[in-house]
């Protein structure tokens, strides 16, 4: 990776296309990281990969950019959800982070019976999404959606979605398994939440046809460990790794 | 696992053994979590396993438990060593709390040719790993070592160790091959620090025997990110998972 600063915009990339950026942003750019016109920074928008641009003009409060080549193609990962219990604040901004940096393509906050949190902030959670894919590289940003009833996600549920269900009172791995027959199909991690999930909530879980138990281990891990470790499952049998 | 506080002490535990609380302990146990004469513990020294102990005394500056019997055997985790270049202090912390989690037995803070942190507080990071211990239900703490030089470390490198080396140069991941042949051997795992390795650093430990280079997928990975995936990789391939 080069040293050059990444930053995701809201607005179309391609060769010879003019980028405004707004206040924030030019604060960034020519306040904090001091470039001058001329310098190059990288582009992402989450659709049209990553394009080194040059600075043509830069303001304490507006600034604009012109695109010159792509750099990295889109890299869209696989069409994987993270769902998982908000816990509290930095953690939950740890899972959102990480879930970026593992290459989930959607993140899902739910409420169990035992969720604690009954708020999140969608949209600063999302700033941390943009953040973390500015800084790992990636050319896409997975779209962190509002806090849902878990069991309402349930009632909804897409027939084709397959689900890693990570259930600390379990033992054994059921991903090798599903890898050979479900490879191809779109999936979905559950992360229990710190208090446990309920008796009506396993023996649901349990019943879903797309289910799939994993344990993470014999110790009990935190919400945001466990997020990374499933990922991690999940990505060498079955995903970009 | 049940709702009880859990505790590390370092004191010898056994069937009928009183065990005497320090001020913070005490603190802790009878004004913060206010437990009073006959409550139950678990406590739990990295040597005993975990005992069921009774609230003899309570003061506000001290008290003492008595161990009534076993509720768990001691269970150490695989002997690997987790190695990583310390960044900013909430993150050092962070793999150290998570590396406890995830199970190493020693945990080693080593600083690379690019590694930006000169210092760590030791004793804090062992207090992280206790704390750890404490939440996940482990019975066990693992050391944290002072931050000594990687070529150091190199240099008096165990023959028998052998070394997962997670490159983000790298593709491929040498471990379930390694996994046939040094099953029972022990381990360390090296994360990348955030500046990545010299040209030197990675020359020396790619000529290694004992090395085995580990892709940790397609994004770059936070080094506490990594120190999660690279542990769970090493725990399904080789560990107790």
């Amino acid at each position: 990776m080069s040293a050059k600063v990444r930053l995701y915009v809201e607005h179309p990339l391609g060769a010879g296309q003019s980028v405004p950026l707004d206040r924030d942003q030019a604060h960034y750019l020519f306040g904090v990281m001091r470039l001058t016109v001329g310098a190059q920074v990288a582009l992402f928008n989450g659709q049209d990969g990553e394009w080194t641009c040059d600075v043509a003009e830069a303001g304490k409060r507006a600034g604009l950019l012109t695109c010159v080549e792509q750099a990295k193609p889109l890299q869209t990962p696989p069409d994987l959800w993270l769902m998982f219990a908000p816990i509290k604040k930095a953690r939950t901004d740890f899972i959102v982070e990480k879930a970026t940096e593992m290459g989930a393509a959607k993140i899902l906050p739910v409420q169990t019976e035992f969720t604690n949190s009954e708020r999140i902030r969608q949209d600063r959670l999302q700033a941390h999404a943009v953040e973390a894919a500015e800084q790992c590289g990636g050319t896409y940003v997975p779209e962190v959606q509002e806090l849902q009833k878990l069991a309402r996600v349930l009632d909804h549920w897409p027939q084709d979605r397959q689900l890693m269900f990570c259930d600390e009172a379990e033992v054994g791995n059921a991903l090798a398994l599903a890898a050979d027959t479900h490879r191809s199909a779109p999936w979905a991690i559950l992360i229990g939440p710190e208090g446990g999930f309920s008796d009506g909530e396993r023996k649901r879980l349990h019943g879903f046809a797309q289910s799939h138990v994993v344990s993470l281990g014999p110790r009990i891990l935190r919400a945001d460990t466990a997020a990374v470790a499933a990922l991690t499952l999940w990505q060498t049998a079955l995903g970009d790794w």
